[in-house]
């Protein structure tokens, strides 16, 4: 690919990750014309079923990387924990987006944070947990209670404890495995929002109107548009995220989670990806997040995230998929499988998108 | 399969077929966590890019479609000239939707009207013509001026003549080779429309809004809902693809085209299958065309097809699909490209739906 030009009909997406975003990425590049080529270590990944290559190897696999890069006109991933050194193989021979920079602080909470704090993004107040000997100075930096995190490969609430106290702290460390960890502010929120948005690499911008998240044990249960009791707060989610595309000169779709506080919008975590909060986007928008992100990424123009409906996104998790027959006669529903073979309590197997007429027309 | 279960999330829907219908067949049952394999004799199939299972066979090689039935649950068709000889073989081993007699009525213009009028159809008047003998005769039943059409392989305006005198009907005749035909009573109408229907095995039905469509040298160029000339024609066209239906014990989508004309509505022609006309369900509906038929063949509940949206859906025929990089700035517009390698003049290449807020809101 000439690096001005957009990826024609016709063209290859090779996609690290064969998760259900992966697999629906590859479902929206087809009406684009688009095809992908999916690398991923599961030979049962979901996206094997719906793309035009797969490749079964691991992300450190520098054949595999290669066998991709054959193939493809750009690389993109469905998850932030794809190694760098994957994108530093993968980079010399193709375009890689989002690029390793997005990547690079959205895998490590520090950075993260350090980068949005430095673009002037209000988050809640953080510090290094080294060692031990940090425990005490972080929590006179952040207060309690306080959460704990690993600084990496966290997801689902996974490698984070809330503490109360400084001894709970020290064990919370110690229980981290005294991995590399950040302290952060616990902070009362009214609401938990996302937003997703999207740029091109001319460094145009899109953001879809932003949903309330319902979280329940650390995982996604529900997100719903338009959030009436949000209006004040939309117009700074966009702004915020805005801001946040430009300053990593981010090419794709990115999901911002939000704490709505009494003293306003704080960025919760970058996912430099499309976005569980943002699934009902595919189903209530002329353009959805996959859809888009293929765009962006394609050097397209990025289409109208107009809403035509209402939308409440219901994860199903674990056996909740089993009721797929009866889901399939819930009323103004659109049904998402994800084809996992393995069912897990607590995995995301799926999720269901309500729709409903716009409350305002 | 056992007959009466539905196929569980996993299940394999054989399509024979890998044109644009069976890519969008097998797009639809992704989200319901199905899978496709396809049979289709072309290498470079569209619908090869998004299936789980690849055959490149002959619909007359049995090796081919053997290899087909031990991949699948059940077994569909994207289009109306796969020989019967298939769907023989094929219903030794699993189930195949719509079943051999829809098949072989509307592979046969003659059979259909048959079909039609034994079921109290109104169509134009029709008469066969199996030698030169029979020209007169026939033209004296159905009137002049008259359309010739061979029996079999017709679509898109193939295979049919508009006659005005007898000498042009002998010449007709000639022309299609003296293959068996039909005359039919050339009907003047108002307008051309068609309404989706589908059916499950236990009898449930359900339609869409009929649509207008306006064809241009005999190939459909664009279909429009809703259609307010047509109002109380809606439910007649609801009726009658009830009665078609429940006649043909029909599982699946199927199109029906109709003539809108001063004394009433009459049916020109079956498709047993998605048709072309009801690509904006996939759009503008809860429930489209696409993942009905999915449901319906797999035994599930069928989806509601409510409409949220006012639609147009437009054909990109030939080289109009290298404006896609336009198309894909349209407002309100989602596009569908079909990923066909060979671009032939006045091939159906994809498609748009433009999306509008419905008028009644």
């Amino acid at each position: 690919m000439k690096s001005n030009e957009p990826i024609a009909p016709g063209g290859v997406i090779g996609i690290l990750g064969g998760g259900q975003l992966g697999r629906m990425l590859s479902l929206a590049a087809a009406p684009l014309g688009l095809r992908t080529a999916v690398l991923c270590p599961d030979p049962n990944a979901p996206a094997f079923d719906v793309c035009a290559h797969r490749i079964v190897g691991d992300y450190t696999d520098v054949d595999a990387l290669d066998a991709l890069a054959a193939h493809c006109e750009v690389v993109t991933y469905e998850f932030e924990n794809v190694p760098v050194s994957a994108i530093d193989r993968l980079s010399t021979q193709v375009p890689v987006r989002p690029g390793r920079r997005a990547l690079a602080i959205t895998q490590e909470r520090f950075e993260e944070k350090s980068f949005l704090s430095a673009a002037g993004i209000p988050v809640a107040p953080y510090a290094c947990i080294d060692a031990e000997a940090d425990v005490s100075s972080a929590l006179k930096a952040v207060g309690l209670p306080a959460i704990i995190k690993t600084r990496r490969f966290g997801y689902d609430g996974k490698g984070q404890r809330l503490v109360r106290t400084a001894d709970e702290a020290f064990a919370a460390f110690r229980d981290l495995r005294s991995a590399p960890c950040i302290a952060e502010g616990f902070v009362k929120f009214d609401r938990e929002l996302s937003i997703i948005a999207a740029r091109t690499p001319d460094g145009t911008c899109a953001t879809w109107d932003i949903s309330e998240n319902i979280h329940e044990n650390h995982v996604l249960r529900r997100s719903r548009v338009p959030v009436p009791e949000a209006i004040p707060q939309a117009k700074h989610a966009q702004t915020l995220a805005q801001t946040i595309l430009q300053a990593l000169d981010y090419v794709g779709v990115i999901g911002i989670e939000l704490f709505d506080t009494p003293d306003g919008l704080l960025v919760n975590e970058l996912a430099p990806r499309v976005h569980n909060s943002g699934h009902w986007t595919a189903d209530a928008c002329v353009t959805g997040q996959f859809e888009q992100h293929v765009r962006a990424i394609s050097g397209w123009a990025l289409g109208e995230t107009t809403r035509h409906s209402d939308a409440i996104m219901t994860n199903l998790l674990g056996e909740e998929v089993d009721a797929w027959d009866s889901l399939a006669t819930t009323s103004r529903t659109k049904i998402h499988l994800y084809g996992k073979r393995d069912r897990r309590p607590g995995r995301k197997m799926g999720h269901i998108t309500r729709l409903l007429p716009p409350a305002n027309s």
